[in-house]
């Protein structure tokens, strides 16, 4: 356990389940137990055996070196802050895209400065390892068109927010692509008895997390046999390099999100352990920071 | 010009000329002039009008920041050291893989230092951009296989070095995919009056930039016809993330080669300008660091 990175997660929903399990095949990580705020303590206890459950970080028999916060977007905001005060490092996969990320950057830089903390916000697939692949591109072909298609796949994020609406028993939202760099979100519900669904529709639909989005809703007797959490991300970039046009850059992925989200968080983990206090983004952290191994192999292995 | 970053062009090949327009098109960098070491000066004016061409970095009429060199790989160990003991920052595309990579490093490193100067190793598409690749989808998936498949396409590295032997017109060396992660060399040689071709490839395999290759050699009449710079990668990774296996990551590009190399060459002259003094590899910079544009601007942009 010498050296290892003393890691507590919180949250244990998808995500947080699966970084609890990777933690654990991490060999240069030690897992400081789980952090469930919502104190369904004797819950989780059974779920997973033998790792230490708590209702704060500060009841962990030891202090974590970083806390990967496995929680939704809007609950980071609240929780990131506290950890940071308490000199606790964090890596999030915060969603909202733009100028919400700004902000959030604006308020926990200053609060890990101040604590000697890092604080590495978007660390997911999208926002994060995608994030990485389209700077890529535009660096390799400064001119010309990125488009990005989701899909088809489960939004974790939307998931959670649909299922916090009064009247909602289960929900599922998918994010399918249409034309290049379009989408479309289909959402499945299964109501609570009694409830309007057009009404229940109407009010999804003033939430800003969906009102920006082409929304199609699908009444349904039971969400869970239509729940799969594969996902799909395509970047493709048609540009120019040096004046020459039409470099063809693609990726395309196809991956488990909760498992591939909890991995890039705790690849992340790593990398917070090198940085300077302050908050980053992936962006601004070199990709060897992330990896188990030094620059040195790095040039033997992948170069 | 003010605030422009200084850069010279070291060489005026394929890579080089394409770098050249580049550094025109950028608008935060201001082109210096071109070194031309082998001193057909007036030839090399003439086809760059109105730029400065020298044969020594010390005759341009103003002190680069950064010289990119775009020049074999086997003069970046001899040309690189000289800059940096001048205090010019480098940046080159040395290309041999492995553990000359790490001598490389360790030559360059302390002189760079010594001379508060920055030198950026191996900044090209492969190695270069890919290993990026390559390391981000170990970051995504720490488990399982990556395989790289190159081509069809021209090798500049190699075509440069069979130009080199004795008997050689014309030549043309192409990488070919074969099986996963597996190539062939195909060398098109045009041989100059009176050359024994059994002999001549024998020379070559025994040079260990061919050595190590399933080479296949054809004498042809002409080479001219036969050249074109696109050239193609793949990487693709099927890999785990926290236990779960499958997770599948794909690279796909298709490229003007020169263009596309001197372009990441480009990008990189701005990453030298934002380092600590010393000699660094792609994957030890922030991907910020090669952009134009701020972090927040990125996660406006990127995120």
């Amino acid at each position: 356990m010498k050296n290892k990175i003393k890691v507590a997660v919180l949250g244990c929903g998808h995500i947080g389940s699966y970084a609890v399990q990777g933690i654990k095949l991490t060999e240069d990580m030690h897992l400081a137990g789980i952090i469930d705020r919502e104190c369904e303590i004797e819950k989780v206890k059974s779920r997973f055996p033998g790792i230490e459950v708590v209702d704060n970080v500060t009841r962990l028999s030891e202090k974590p070196d970083v806390v990967l916060l496995a929680c939704p977007t809007r609950v980071v905001m609240q929780e990131a802050p506290k950890l940071l005060k308490l000199g606790i490092s964090t890596v999030d996969c915060f969603d909202m895209h733009g100028e919400s990320f700004v902000q959030l950057k604006a308020t926990l830089d200053p609060l890990a400065k101040e604590n000697h903390a890092v604080s590495i916000m978007g660390a997911g697939v999208d926002p994060g390892a995608s994030s990485m692949i389209r700077a890529l591109f535009e660096i390799w072909a400064p001119t010309g068109l990125t488009y990005v298609n989701f899909g088809p796949g489960m939004s974790m994020g939307h998931t959670v927010a649909l299922k916090s609406f009064a009247g909602v028993q289960d929900a599922l939202a998918i994010t399918r692509p249409g034309r290049p760099g379009c989408h479309q979100r289909d959402v499945y519900i299964e109501t609570e008895p009694g409830v309007d669904f057009n009404q229940l529709t109407e009010q999804i639909m003033q939430d800003p997390y969906f009102s920006h989005d082409d929304v199609h809703f699908f009444q349904v007797d039971k969400v869970a046999p239509l729940v799969d959490m594969g996902h799909r991300i395509r970047v493709s970039r048609k540009g120019g390099a040096c004046g020459i046009d039409n470099q063809l850059l693609e990726f395309d992925s196809q991956f488990h999100n909760p498992a591939s989200t909890a991995q890039v968080l705790i690849s992340t983990v790593r990398a917070a352990m090198s940085l300077e206090p302050g908050a980053h983004i992936m962006l601004e952290i070199p990709l060897i920071y992330f990896l188990p191994y030094s620059a040195e192999e790095a040039l033997k292995r992948l170069v």
